[in-house]
């Protein structure tokens, strides 16, 4: 019998299962110094101990994708180590900031199943929370994979799919931002005047700059999340897959995306919830990164006046600067060179 | 009305001028461990707590060219964006330690304006602080740059040009030295027995080694420095220009070239004042760095015996070994493979 | 005279000689972490500060291999840096736990000196030991390696070859073990139900996974540890050697091997000795690396009922999955695409 990990198939898995993950993982100033090192992140308040704590946090707190980066990497070994494709994400919430020394882990629990029709693959749907050392939850997210069968004839139960929010409703945004002493936000120090009530829903921004991934880049990110799945670290494995190399993890992507939305969105310093995400096509090394945003929406916060979210779409190319706004080509496709297409909502200060 | 950052153009800069950058940056010890496995410097007072604090220091300081980086880094969106070279460097001086956990912060001013003569562009003078959390200036330099107008039709005011220090004086020198307790200091340990009083003007020093760059080596320098200059990421934009390549930010030559240095000026600790420096020829990836020293003066500090400072000239190569201290062919070119021509002062014990 | 190191040549040595080392070394959570990023190893104990407190350590300890690593590369500069090939590696103890804030600093004594046949060399033996700011041995080995004669013709002494065991003997295990609470070890979080009890003699993992190595990663990892050996970094030297290329440290192998091990050996979190390692073959940057494991011993501690030791071969090879355990073709020599032949104790909870 053997001792190594040979992943969940499609079968193994049942809805109501509980799945709690390895590895536990402290995080610290390494971690946040590698993080900005890779992605070139300038949001002042995850950069600055003094901005932050001028502003009501305890201290600089950890960016929001690392913390879902991390917690996301635990759970490949147990459900997507036999993915043939990540699928969604949905109802992505952050719920309590990370600081600096804080321990996170990974529990994830079945709640859909649903066989594909050729009966070779099935589509799991997980909720997974990521807990700090205290046991409060810190990040809740929905995602769903197609992972492969171990037998194409084996039975499997009927489908449940879960029924999953468009996005997160407003009611719930910001339950990780502390209350904000807006009178300290230095405007000035975080690099942009524009506040919540500067932005309309409507408004696009191309964010200007692009970025080129290396291979050592996306593999020394990749591995900082512990993130295992094969397909982004094994050159003489790809090379006989269809695509010929190393795919790299669409969470890089994300990052770098984010890092760039910084060029017109440098106050939106908080991702407090993703709605949806979809990795429209792989990307390799080599491929230069450009991003734009759309405002989908904007909300003020009930019950507090500090700060408003704005719901953000984030698009993603790939060689193709976003001048000229690239999104879908019809209802189903996306233009040639869209690589991301992220909903999610980010604070700003009012 | 575009909310990114177009950058300035000469024409937006007068004399007077202040401007506080973005982002406030905390480095901690993340920080220092990365600028050590990106260049791998050896200096004893760096690297080791016990060292430094034997010595004097309150802890192990940050590495002066990362501060050097980092406050630099903070200045590229507002003065050189829109850059056609950066050309200069002078009076440089560095005048407090900076510790992990301290946050650095950034500011200019423009203290001259020349246009060129093709009225398509001007040099821009700007004095650049750097401070700390507690409002003290830990770095101070002027740098001059050739940015473009935004229209050469532009009319602009008469020149300025700043007067500068050939060099930074010996009086100036040291401020962020705390006394030194030589007793305490251990030549062994620092790599090498060669005190102040052992090098002597004219004397010339292989530094023997090489180091070959990599694209995801200046890419994760140059981002944890959040400098943002577009022609270090993004080939997919570089490929159209005359180097058609991604050029690699002149900083990252100068650490390698430091660290280098170690070979021959191991008690060398500390970067006190840089008197100028000049990128001759640009470096892309793949490059092999050589460097090599010259002693050009050798000056006790007024009123304390604990260390002396050696003003040096580093000339960093590529692809060329340095036996043959290769430099100028004539009074204005600088021989094939040059790539650095850098004169500083630094600190030895005595 | 030069005031760089020309590196010791093999008539430089003597029997009793001892040496210490070049540049002491603070490391941090920084380091840490950056290790984390570079190899990707899941191992609980040194990934979570909550899981090694809960056990019995008072922190998350250091990684043992880059312990190594960095008490390793302080020898190069006086030992290797003429060195045509490391030869072996012999009774290798971790003597204590490192942890975040400790101070490392490497003494040599040199214990052998054999001259080899065409007199150009010889094989120098040195018993390294790395020590805390406390004064406390954290580490011990023996190394030996091939060194050039400055002068071929020069006068040796006659050989003294040191007397060094095959394998550390069980009784001198588990110095760096704190006393574990066995029932504080969650074995879901450590990602493996497998003990020491649960793993027999004779019993072979393949552990699956492969990592491809990168210029920037090898690079990056090695000036972590201040290693400076030539070959690593100099790609516009290493064109005109067999080679053509840089070669990469072969610990750098063992550290990606030791992280593979994971799979199947998540539990196996300490590595209390080395009993010798042998670099088969070199390793490039492109390189694909696989790993296998046998379980060679399994001896239970002395005294001490929560622990016990497995004596374990671990085999990396390159470009080559482990499926078939690849060893050796006969007696003398080993398999196509085997890199690293390793014999070790890990320390596994019972």
């Amino acid at each position: 019998m053997t001792k190594t990990n040979p992943g969940n198939f499609f079968e193994d898995f049942e809805v109501g299962q509980v799945i709690p993950h390895a590895t536990p993982r402290t995080l610290g100033q390494g971690d946040a110094a590698l993080y900005l090192a890779l992605y070139g992140p300038r949001f002042a308040v995850q950069s600055s101990e003094v901005f932050a704590t001028a502003i009501g946090y305890r201290a600089a707190p950890i960016d929001d994708l690392l913390t879902f980066h991390v917690v996301f990497g635990k759970t490949v070994p147990d459900i997507s180590l036999n993915a043939v494709a990540n699928l969604g994400y949905a109802d992505c919430r952050f719920l309590k900031p990370v600081y600096q020394g804080d321990t996170l882990a990974t529990t994830s629990e079945v709640i859909g199943l649903r066989e594909t029709s050729n009966r070779e693959s099935g589509i799991v749907y997980v909720r997974s929370t990521g807990s700090n050392q205290d046991g409060e939850t810190v990040l809740d997210y929905v995602r769903w994979v197609l992972v492969a069968k171990r037998d194409a004839g084996a039975a499997v139960p009927d489908a449940i799919v879960p029924d999953l929010p468009d996005h997160v409703p407003v009611g719930q945004l910001a339950s990780a931002l502390p209350p904000l002493d807006i009178e300290a936000y230095d405007f000035t120090a975080a690099g942009s005047p524009y506040r919540f009530d500067d932005y309309e829903p409507g408004e696009r921004i191309d964010h200007v700059d692009g970025v080129t991934i290396e291979e050592a880049e996306h593999q020394i990110a990749t591995r900082l999340y512990q993130n295992t799945a094969k397909a982004h670290f094994n050159a003489h494995e790809q090379k006989d897959t269809r695509f010929g190399r190393r795919l790299i993890y669409g969470g890089h992507v994300i990052s770098l995306a984010r890092a760039l939305s910084f060029n017109g969105l440098a106050n939106a310093f908080h991702i407090t919830a993703i709605n949806g995400g979809r990795h429209v096509a792989p990307c390799f090394a080599g491929d230069t990164i450009y991003a734009w945003s759309e405002v989908l929406d904007a909300a003020p916060l009930q019950g507090r006046g500090d700060a408003g979210a704005l719901r953000l779409r984030t698009v993603a190319t790939k060689d193709r600067p976003c001048s000229d706004f690239p999104y879908k080509a019809d209802e189903k496709t996306y233009e040639e060179g869209v690589l991301l297409d992220l909903d999610y909502w980010a604070i700003l200060p009012r």
